[in-house]
């Protein structure tokens, strides 16, 4: 099988807005620190201009993720909806100037492009206020034979879910991948978004991934469980590989009976925590991609949560990888 | 006197979209280290092709200045010229809140909000390429009693006489300025800015201005002098008060026989220079505008802009001065 690209992503476009703000801006908005919230448009207004000024640049989870595993020297396509405005100009820039192949055209009416209102607050901690705008268009005519090709494999968000027709085209996805030979990736986004699909998730996971990367907590609100090791055991028993991150304690691989678990690098001041997932998955997708072995996989995502962790931003720089043997 | 507030500025509202680049890069380009070029919106779009993946933060030199007032606790207004789209948005938002009083409305029509190309190369030098969209259309019609009001000061920028009506609408302020008892300030903005209007600065400088701040090459630039002995010579000739930045040599603060010399503070890593200018500025006219002596105005000064140049950007933070005695 010749695989046109190495990794497509399939997720919500979207630009962040950050700002720092204090533990009094953060009850005023009643939402709990680390977590994402989805909000309209009359929202993401009364949030922004509540705002101090801002920092602007692009980001959405999967998004990340691929422009990390372009960075890394991966081949990649993405598949998301932006409006044609300036934001989304700025996001499709952003990707195309590090090599990934836009597949969708700029919407020409309907909602604005998609913006998080990031609000980082002590700690380096991200609390998420997402207006999903033109995301809210990404639809079942835009999955198509054309649009998804025959990647190695293909990497889809959760965050696709919290659009109408996400959880169908995340299933078209996967039905044109299977029958292309290609691998199919879930990211499980935030506990919360697993919380809301549950049953979709457990049913995609079990039927449609091949590959799962998730942050402990997510994977407790996939199981019903909590404790890394009853989780270890409950996803020893699926098929899909699990890529499962664990914040300072490290990370730990599952698939099947082969278990590895991969310590976490000690890092002395923290910038910014919640790129770490979206570089980890890069670090283990680029590697799972150029056939290394699972443990260097590990590494490679430790690696490139290690670094994105110590900036402002989510995507890690170019090259990251180069020097890492 | 009563003054509405502190201090005005008029100036190209632009904002900034910043990107590292290597030296092979900025030779692509073929503009020299550290310049400010004007190109047009084909030159804009080539270069934004050509560029990775950026951050867009609100910029613009004046405006980084009353930012930098605004943050420092003082009370300032703006007049400058942005587009009704999302560019446009981001910079108002971003001024508004910190309290700045925006004059003027968006433009429904014409060309986009304004936007430079901010290449940074090692040791934090900034090149820049800036496309001045919406600016172009600051007209006569936009300085009034009515938007320019009774402040204290008001500060123009050198770019200003870039744009068509620039000169005249300075001169408009100006007359404005000296009937409510208004201070004019003039900021030189750079030296290839001094060099294309060298007579109009000349004129402005003799007759109008009432302080101007600037850096040792744009009083050289005017003076058609070079080294610091002569130029503070010639500086105590003219009424205005001057305030001369010379980067880690420190400033000097000229008003006619009285003059101030301002070491600079050592700083280890330089993150990104170009705010210094902007932020000594916001500085120095705080100080100015709450009553303080020259000598505090540069200390003031001289600590606004050795923080700013170890952070990415140009704006300098909220209450900066709040521990400083």
């Amino acid at each position: 099988m010749t695989h046109s690209v190495q990794l497509l992503g399939i997720s919500n476009a979207i630009v962040d807005v950050l700002a720092h703000v204090d533990e009094a801006f953060l009850e005023s908005v009643g939402a709990p620190i680390g977590s994402m919230t989805l909000i309209d448009e009359n929202q993401a207004q009364a949030i922004y201009s509540k705002m101090g000024p801002a920092t602007e640049m692009s980001g959405g989870s999967v998004a990340n993720t691929i422009a990390g595993v372009a960075n890394l020297g991966g081949s990649t396509a993405y598949i998301g909806k932006v409006r044609n405005d300036q934001l989304g100009e700025i996001f499709n820039h952003d990707m195309r100037s590090l090599g990934v192949d836009i597949r969708l055209e700029p919407a020409t009416d309907g909602p604005p492009t998609a913006r998080s209102h990031v609000l980082i607050s002590e700690g380096g901690q991200r609390t998420m206020q997402t207006y999903l705008g033109a995301c809210l268009g990404l639809s079942l005519a835009d999955i198509t034979e054309s649009t998804v090709g025959a990647p190695k494999a293909l990497l889809l968000e959760g965050y696709v879910w919290d659009i109408a027709e996400g959880p169908a085209l995340a299933k078209k996805a996967a039905a044109i991948a299977r029958k292309n030979g290609t691998a199919v990736a879930l990211s499980l986004s935030d506990s919360y978004c697993v919380e809301r699909h549950r049953e979709s998730f457990d049913d995609f996971v079990r039927n449609d991934a091949d590959i799962v990367v998730a942050d402990e907590e997510e994977v407790y609100a996939l199981l019903g469980t909590s404790g890394i090791e009853p989780a270890i055991k409950a996803l020893s028993t699926l098929d899909a590989l699990f890529a499962v991150t664990r914040s300072a304690e490290g990370s730990v691989i599952v698939h099947g009976k082969k278990v590895i678990q991969q310590a976490a690098d000690v890092v002395k001041t923290v910038v910014d925590t919640t790129g770490a997932g979206d570089a980890y998955s890069a670090g283990f997708l680029y590697g799972w991609a150029t056939d290394r072995s699972l443990e260097d996989c590990a590494r490679y995502g430790t690696y490139c949560a290690t670094k994105v962790i110590q900036q402002l931003g989510a995507r890690i720089e170019k090259g990251l990888l180069d020097d890492f043997s």
